[in-house]
Protein backbone atom coordinates (compact mmCIF):
# COMPACT_ATOMS: atom_id res chain seq x y z
CA UNK A 1 0.00 0.00 0.00
CA UNK A 2 0.96 3.41 -0.75
CA UNK A 3 2.64 5.32 2.00
CA UNK A 4 2.93 8.71 3.02
CA UNK A 5 6.93 9.65 4.12
CA UNK A 6 8.97 12.24 5.10
CA UNK A 7 12.99 12.54 5.01
CA UNK A 8 14.74 15.63 7.26
CA UNK A 9 17.71 16.27 8.36
CA UNK A 10 18.47 17.69 11.51
CA UNK A 11 20.59 18.89 13.83
CA UNK A 12 21.19 16.81 17.41
CA UNK A 13 19.33 19.42 19.19
CA UNK A 14 16.48 18.66 16.50
CA UNK A 15 16.35 21.49 14.03
CA UNK A 16 15.87 21.58 10.66
CA UNK A 17 16.69 24.82 9.87
CA UNK A 18 18.31 27.50 12.00
CA UNK A 19 16.89 31.45 12.55
CA UNK A 20 16.86 34.14 9.67
CA UNK A 21 16.19 31.80 6.96
CA UNK A 22 16.15 33.92 3.78
CA UNK A 23 17.03 33.90 0.11
CA UNK A 24 20.76 33.97 0.71
CA UNK A 25 20.39 31.45 3.28
CA UNK A 26 16.96 29.19 2.72
CA UNK A 27 18.05 26.91 5.60
CA UNK A 28 19.04 30.04 8.08
CA UNK A 29 22.70 30.31 10.22
CA UNK A 30 24.55 28.16 12.11
CA UNK A 31 23.44 24.85 9.87
CA UNK A 32 25.82 25.60 6.82
CA UNK A 33 27.20 21.54 7.17
CA UNK A 34 23.66 19.88 7.92
CA UNK A 35 23.19 18.39 4.72
CA UNK A 36 27.12 18.06 3.72
CA UNK A 37 26.11 14.20 4.65
CA UNK A 38 23.73 14.31 1.42
CA UNK A 39 26.06 15.90 -0.92
CA UNK A 40 28.70 13.25 0.17
CA UNK A 41 26.49 10.87 -0.39
CA UNK A 42 25.23 12.16 -3.89
CA UNK A 43 28.35 12.60 -5.00
CA UNK A 44 29.29 8.89 -4.01
CA UNK A 45 26.66 7.71 -5.87
CA UNK A 46 27.76 9.50 -8.64
CA UNK A 47 31.22 7.83 -8.32
CA UNK A 48 29.77 4.12 -7.88
CA UNK A 49 30.65 3.84 -4.73
CA UNK A 50 28.47 2.55 -2.17
CA UNK A 51 27.99 3.13 1.88
CA UNK A 52 25.29 4.03 4.37
CA UNK A 53 24.51 6.95 3.37
CA UNK A 54 24.17 5.89 -0.39
CA UNK A 55 21.93 3.58 0.83
CA UNK A 56 19.66 5.79 3.02
CA UNK A 57 19.44 8.60 0.28
CA UNK A 58 18.30 6.11 -2.30
CA UNK A 59 15.99 5.01 -0.12
CA UNK A 60 14.53 8.14 0.35
CA UNK A 61 14.25 8.86 -3.53
CA UNK A 62 12.80 5.19 -4.55
CA UNK A 63 9.29 4.77 -5.33
CA UNK A 64 8.22 8.47 -4.58
CA UNK A 65 4.96 9.58 -7.06
CA UNK A 66 4.00 12.90 -5.51
CA UNK A 67 6.04 15.93 -3.35
CA UNK A 68 3.71 17.93 -1.17
CA UNK A 69 5.69 21.07 0.46
CA UNK A 70 5.01 23.80 2.16
CA UNK A 71 4.86 27.47 0.51
CA UNK A 72 8.03 28.19 2.65
CA UNK A 73 10.19 25.48 1.40
CA UNK A 74 9.26 26.20 -2.16
CA UNK A 75 10.74 29.70 -1.91
CA UNK A 76 11.74 32.91 0.73
CA UNK A 77 8.53 35.08 -0.76
CA UNK A 78 6.19 35.96 2.27
CA UNK A 79 2.96 37.00 1.59
CA UNK A 80 1.27 37.60 -1.62
CA UNK A 81 3.44 36.76 -4.76
CA UNK A 82 4.63 40.47 -5.84
CA UNK A 83 4.57 38.30 -9.66
CA UNK A 84 5.47 35.11 -10.48
CA UNK A 85 9.23 34.99 -11.63
CA UNK A 86 10.03 32.71 -8.62
CA UNK A 87 10.32 29.08 -9.98
CA UNK A 88 11.47 27.46 -6.75
CA UNK A 89 15.10 26.76 -5.33
CA UNK A 90 15.61 23.87 -7.99
CA UNK A 91 16.59 25.88 -11.26
CA UNK A 92 15.06 24.77 -14.46
CA UNK A 93 14.97 20.83 -13.96
CA UNK A 94 13.74 20.39 -10.54
CA UNK A 95 15.11 17.16 -9.06
CA UNK A 96 11.00 15.71 -8.23
CA UNK A 97 10.20 14.71 -11.58
CA UNK A 98 6.66 14.06 -10.46
CA UNK A 99 3.96 16.52 -9.53
CA UNK A 100 4.44 18.16 -6.17
CA UNK A 101 1.46 20.20 -4.50
CA UNK A 102 2.26 23.52 -2.68
CA UNK A 103 0.54 24.51 0.93
CA UNK A 104 -0.29 28.20 0.61
CA UNK A 105 -2.95 30.78 0.73
CA UNK A 106 -1.95 32.78 -1.74
CA UNK A 107 -2.29 30.85 -5.36
CA UNK A 108 -1.07 30.73 -8.34
CA UNK A 109 -1.38 28.85 -12.08
CA UNK A 110 0.07 25.31 -11.82
CA UNK A 111 3.98 25.95 -12.88
CA UNK A 112 5.34 23.26 -15.00
CA UNK A 113 9.11 22.75 -15.21
CA UNK A 114 11.53 20.61 -17.15
CA UNK A 115 12.42 17.10 -16.16
CA UNK A 116 8.36 16.35 -15.26
CA UNK A 117 7.72 18.26 -12.14
CA UNK A 118 5.04 20.08 -11.91
CA UNK A 119 4.23 22.83 -9.00
CA UNK A 120 0.27 22.62 -8.05
CA UNK A 121 -0.57 25.73 -5.32
CA UNK A 122 -3.29 24.72 -3.15
CA UNK A 123 -5.33 26.03 -0.14
CA UNK A 124 -6.67 22.90 0.50
CA UNK A 125 -7.45 21.22 3.50
CA UNK A 126 -3.71 18.69 4.46
CA UNK A 127 -6.16 15.57 4.07
CA UNK A 128 -7.53 16.52 1.04
CA UNK A 129 -3.92 17.31 -0.72
CA UNK A 130 -2.72 14.47 0.27
CA UNK A 131 -5.66 12.11 -1.16
CA UNK A 132 -5.00 13.92 -4.55
CA UNK A 133 -0.83 13.32 -4.10
CA UNK A 134 -1.65 9.49 -3.81
CA UNK A 135 -4.03 9.61 -7.13
CA UNK A 136 -1.72 11.40 -8.87
CA UNK A 137 1.23 9.39 -7.22
CA UNK A 138 -0.20 6.16 -8.91
CA UNK A 139 0.23 3.58 -6.18
CA UNK A 140 3.45 4.71 -5.80
CA UNK A 141 4.56 6.76 -2.02
CA UNK A 142 4.21 10.38 -1.50
CA UNK A 143 6.53 12.61 0.78
CA UNK A 144 6.31 15.35 2.56
CA UNK A 145 9.06 17.68 0.96
CA UNK A 146 9.47 20.20 4.25
CA UNK A 147 9.86 21.94 6.18
CA UNK A 148 9.21 21.76 9.60
CA UNK A 149 5.72 22.90 10.11
CA UNK A 150 4.04 21.07 7.36
CA UNK A 151 5.72 18.07 8.51
CA UNK A 152 4.21 19.02 11.60
CA UNK A 153 0.96 19.50 10.18
CA UNK A 154 0.84 15.82 8.77
CA UNK A 155 2.05 14.25 12.32
CA UNK A 156 -0.24 16.08 14.45
CA UNK A 157 -2.81 14.78 11.69
CA UNK A 158 -1.22 11.20 12.08
CA UNK A 159 -0.82 10.87 8.85
CA UNK A 160 2.70 10.15 8.15
CA UNK A 161 3.26 6.63 7.73
CA UNK A 162 7.60 6.61 7.80
CA UNK A 163 9.67 9.15 8.95
CA UNK A 164 13.10 9.29 8.22
CA UNK A 165 15.50 11.54 10.21
CA UNK A 166 19.06 11.89 9.69
CA UNK A 167 20.88 13.54 12.74
CA UNK A 168 23.84 15.29 11.92
CA UNK A 169 26.47 16.12 14.43
CA UNK A 170 25.72 19.94 15.08
CA UNK A 171 23.76 21.99 17.61
CA UNK A 172 22.15 25.09 16.42
CA UNK A 173 19.99 26.13 19.50
CA UNK A 174 17.45 28.35 17.61
CA UNK A 175 15.54 27.57 14.80
CA UNK A 176 12.75 25.64 13.52
CA UNK A 177 12.53 22.33 15.57
CA UNK A 178 10.54 19.54 13.66
CA UNK A 179 9.32 17.53 16.63
CA UNK A 180 7.76 20.68 18.34
CA UNK A 181 3.97 21.79 17.95
CA UNK A 182 3.04 17.82 17.15
CA UNK A 183 0.77 17.53 20.57
CA UNK A 184 0.95 13.68 21.24
CA UNK A 185 1.47 13.32 17.80
CA UNK A 186 4.61 11.34 17.95
CA UNK A 187 3.27 9.07 20.49
CA UNK A 188 1.81 7.23 17.53
CA UNK A 189 5.33 6.23 16.33
CA UNK A 190 8.08 3.91 17.04
CA UNK A 191 11.83 3.92 16.14
CA UNK A 192 11.92 0.84 13.93
CA UNK A 193 15.87 1.29 12.78
CA UNK A 194 18.84 3.25 13.86
CA UNK A 195 21.77 2.94 11.81
CA UNK A 196 24.67 5.14 11.96
CA UNK A 197 26.94 6.00 9.13
CA UNK A 198 30.61 7.52 9.95
CA UNK A 199 28.79 11.32 9.20
CA UNK A 200 25.19 10.57 10.54
CA UNK A 201 22.84 8.54 12.18
CA UNK A 202 19.64 7.67 10.29
CA UNK A 203 16.93 6.80 12.28
CA UNK A 204 13.11 5.70 11.32
CA UNK A 205 10.38 5.84 12.73
CA UNK A 206 7.36 4.14 12.12
CA UNK A 207 3.62 4.65 12.55
CA UNK A 208 2.40 1.80 15.11
CA UNK B 1 42.04 20.95 34.21
CA UNK B 2 39.38 19.67 36.02
CA UNK B 3 36.15 19.67 33.49
CA UNK B 4 32.34 20.11 34.64
CA UNK B 5 31.30 17.31 32.70
CA UNK B 6 27.19 15.48 32.48
CA UNK B 7 26.08 12.43 31.13
CA UNK B 8 22.39 12.09 30.20
CA UNK B 9 20.19 9.56 28.03
CA UNK B 10 17.71 11.62 25.83
CA UNK B 11 15.38 9.94 23.57
CA UNK B 12 15.89 10.77 20.00
CA UNK B 13 13.19 13.71 20.24
CA UNK B 14 15.18 14.74 23.11
CA UNK B 15 13.36 14.32 26.42
CA UNK B 16 14.96 13.18 29.55
CA UNK B 17 12.36 12.43 30.89
CA UNK B 18 8.58 11.54 29.80
CA UNK B 19 5.32 13.25 31.59
CA UNK B 20 4.15 12.78 35.49
CA UNK B 21 7.56 11.85 37.06
CA UNK B 22 6.62 10.40 40.44
CA UNK B 23 7.99 8.00 42.87
CA UNK B 24 6.57 4.89 41.32
CA UNK B 25 8.05 6.72 37.86
CA UNK B 26 11.42 8.59 38.71
CA UNK B 27 11.38 9.61 34.88
CA UNK B 28 7.55 9.85 34.26
CA UNK B 29 5.52 7.62 31.49
CA UNK B 30 6.84 6.71 27.74
CA UNK B 31 10.81 6.15 28.76
CA UNK B 32 10.72 2.62 30.45
CA UNK B 33 13.45 1.66 27.88
CA UNK B 34 15.61 4.76 28.19
CA UNK B 35 18.19 3.52 29.89
CA UNK B 36 18.46 -0.45 29.05
CA UNK B 37 21.53 0.69 26.58
CA UNK B 38 22.94 1.28 30.69
CA UNK B 39 21.68 -1.83 32.32
CA UNK B 40 23.00 -3.99 30.11
CA UNK B 41 26.55 -2.27 29.80
CA UNK B 42 26.20 -2.47 33.58
CA UNK B 43 25.84 -6.18 32.98
CA UNK B 44 28.13 -6.64 29.98
CA UNK B 45 31.16 -4.99 32.28
CA UNK B 46 30.17 -7.14 35.07
CA UNK B 47 30.67 -10.10 32.64
CA UNK B 48 34.08 -8.91 31.44
CA UNK B 49 32.43 -7.88 28.03
CA UNK B 50 33.70 -4.92 25.74
CA UNK B 51 32.01 -2.76 23.75
CA UNK B 52 31.07 0.50 22.46
CA UNK B 53 28.72 1.55 25.60
CA UNK B 54 30.52 0.00 28.14
CA UNK B 55 33.24 2.24 27.11
CA UNK B 56 30.96 4.97 27.03
CA UNK B 57 30.10 3.81 30.45
CA UNK B 58 33.12 3.50 32.24
CA UNK B 59 34.38 7.19 30.82
CA UNK B 60 31.04 8.77 31.80
CA UNK B 61 31.94 7.49 35.19
CA UNK B 62 36.05 7.99 35.56
CA UNK B 63 37.96 10.60 37.17
CA UNK B 64 34.71 12.25 39.21
CA UNK B 65 35.67 13.57 42.49
CA UNK B 66 32.06 15.83 42.71
CA UNK B 67 28.36 15.82 41.77
CA UNK B 68 26.12 18.13 41.50
CA UNK B 69 22.27 17.58 41.20
CA UNK B 70 18.87 19.55 41.35
CA UNK B 71 16.52 18.53 44.13
CA UNK B 72 14.03 16.62 41.67
CA UNK B 73 16.80 14.27 40.96
CA UNK B 74 17.49 13.24 44.30
CA UNK B 75 13.93 12.47 45.29
CA UNK B 76 10.09 12.87 44.34
CA UNK B 77 9.44 15.61 47.37
CA UNK B 78 8.62 18.71 46.34
CA UNK B 79 8.39 21.93 48.52
CA UNK B 80 9.46 21.62 52.16
CA UNK B 81 10.76 18.69 53.35
CA UNK B 82 7.71 16.58 55.55
CA UNK B 83 10.77 14.50 57.38
CA UNK B 84 14.12 13.78 56.41
CA UNK B 85 13.13 9.84 55.75
CA UNK B 86 14.32 10.31 52.31
CA UNK B 87 17.77 9.58 51.22
CA UNK B 88 17.37 9.37 47.58
CA UNK B 89 16.68 6.58 44.89
CA UNK B 90 19.69 4.87 45.48
CA UNK B 91 19.65 2.72 48.71
CA UNK B 92 22.53 3.28 51.57
CA UNK B 93 25.66 2.62 49.08
CA UNK B 94 24.74 5.47 46.21
CA UNK B 95 26.87 4.71 43.43
CA UNK B 96 29.16 7.99 43.59
CA UNK B 97 31.06 7.31 46.25
CA UNK B 98 31.77 10.87 46.59
CA UNK B 99 30.42 14.20 47.30
CA UNK B 100 27.12 15.19 46.26
CA UNK B 101 25.67 18.79 45.82
CA UNK B 102 21.98 18.81 45.90
CA UNK B 103 20.25 22.54 44.69
CA UNK B 104 17.70 23.12 46.87
CA UNK B 105 15.78 25.98 48.35
CA UNK B 106 14.81 23.41 50.83
CA UNK B 107 17.57 22.90 53.10
CA UNK B 108 18.84 19.46 54.73
CA UNK B 109 21.59 18.41 57.59
CA UNK B 110 24.06 16.87 55.23
CA UNK B 111 23.68 13.31 54.73
CA UNK B 112 26.41 10.51 54.63
CA UNK B 113 25.80 7.73 53.48
CA UNK B 114 27.56 4.27 52.83
CA UNK B 115 30.38 4.11 50.42
CA UNK B 116 31.89 7.71 50.53
CA UNK B 117 29.11 9.37 49.34
CA UNK B 118 27.69 12.45 51.28
CA UNK B 119 25.01 14.75 50.48
CA UNK B 120 25.00 18.66 50.89
CA UNK B 121 21.94 20.47 50.59
CA UNK B 122 22.65 23.71 49.24
CA UNK B 123 20.76 26.78 47.81
CA UNK B 124 24.18 28.90 47.13
CA UNK B 125 24.26 30.32 43.55
CA UNK B 126 25.03 27.70 40.85
CA UNK B 127 28.60 29.41 40.16
CA UNK B 128 29.43 29.29 43.81
CA UNK B 129 28.06 25.33 44.23
CA UNK B 130 30.76 24.84 40.85
CA UNK B 131 33.30 26.44 42.82
CA UNK B 132 33.25 24.19 46.29
CA UNK B 133 32.49 20.88 44.36
CA UNK B 134 35.84 21.75 42.00
CA UNK B 135 37.65 22.25 45.55
CA UNK B 136 36.31 18.88 47.03
CA UNK B 137 36.93 17.07 43.88
CA UNK B 138 40.48 18.04 44.55
CA UNK B 139 41.78 17.69 41.23
CA UNK B 140 39.38 15.71 39.66
CA UNK B 141 36.25 16.29 36.99
CA UNK B 142 32.76 17.25 38.68
CA UNK B 143 29.71 15.84 36.85
CA UNK B 144 26.14 17.32 36.90
CA UNK B 145 24.22 13.99 37.86
CA UNK B 146 21.05 15.71 36.40
CA UNK B 147 18.26 16.26 35.81
CA UNK B 148 17.17 18.17 32.69
CA UNK B 149 16.69 21.96 34.56
CA UNK B 150 20.08 21.44 36.62
CA UNK B 151 22.18 20.72 33.20
CA UNK B 152 20.74 23.83 31.76
CA UNK B 153 20.96 26.69 34.49
CA UNK B 154 24.33 25.25 34.14
CA UNK B 155 24.57 25.40 29.96
CA UNK B 156 22.82 28.70 30.24
CA UNK B 157 25.79 29.67 31.73
CA UNK B 158 27.91 28.05 29.70
CA UNK B 159 30.24 26.37 32.49
CA UNK B 160 29.68 22.98 31.24
CA UNK B 161 32.99 21.99 29.61
CA UNK B 162 31.89 18.78 28.17
CA UNK B 163 28.44 17.37 27.32
CA UNK B 164 27.83 13.34 26.83
CA UNK B 165 24.83 12.59 25.40
CA UNK B 166 22.97 9.69 24.49
CA UNK B 167 20.32 8.99 22.40
CA UNK B 168 17.91 6.08 23.09
CA UNK B 169 15.90 5.11 20.22
CA UNK B 170 12.85 6.06 21.41
CA UNK B 171 10.08 8.86 21.19
CA UNK B 172 8.19 10.36 23.96
CA UNK B 173 6.46 13.83 22.51
CA UNK B 174 6.23 14.81 26.24
CA UNK B 175 8.25 15.82 29.80
CA UNK B 176 11.39 17.31 30.19
CA UNK B 177 13.43 18.21 27.39
CA UNK B 178 17.27 18.44 27.64
CA UNK B 179 17.78 21.46 25.35
CA UNK B 180 15.55 23.70 25.83
CA UNK B 181 15.48 26.70 28.23
CA UNK B 182 18.95 27.26 27.07
CA UNK B 183 18.97 30.71 25.66
CA UNK B 184 21.96 30.89 23.07
CA UNK B 185 24.09 28.55 25.63
CA UNK B 186 24.21 25.39 22.91
CA UNK B 187 25.62 28.03 20.52
CA UNK B 188 29.56 27.89 22.31
CA UNK B 189 29.39 24.11 22.38
CA UNK B 190 30.36 22.06 19.12
CA UNK B 191 29.72 18.13 18.56
CA UNK B 192 33.45 16.60 18.43
CA UNK B 193 32.24 13.02 18.59
CA UNK B 194 29.38 10.83 17.93
CA UNK B 195 29.88 7.04 17.79
CA UNK B 196 26.70 4.42 17.49
CA UNK B 197 26.42 1.15 19.37
CA UNK B 198 24.06 -0.97 17.91
CA UNK B 199 21.82 0.22 20.89
CA UNK B 200 22.31 4.02 21.19
CA UNK B 201 24.19 6.68 19.96
CA UNK B 202 26.80 8.62 21.84
CA UNK B 203 27.49 12.10 21.32
CA UNK B 204 29.78 14.48 22.91
CA UNK B 205 29.45 18.30 23.17
CA UNK B 206 32.48 20.34 23.75
CA UNK B 207 32.75 23.67 25.25
CA UNK B 208 34.64 25.95 22.61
Amino acid sequence: MSKLRANLTITLDGFTAGPNQREEAPFGDGVDKLHDWMFAAMQDREDGKTGIDVDFLRRSEENLGATIMGRNMFGPVRGPWQNEDWKGWWGENPPYHHPVFVLTHHLRPDLPMDGGTTFHFTDAPIEEVLKRAFEVADGKDVQIGGGAATVQQYLRAGLIDELHLVIAPLVVGDGERLLDNIGTGIQGYEVTEVVSSPAVTHAILTKR
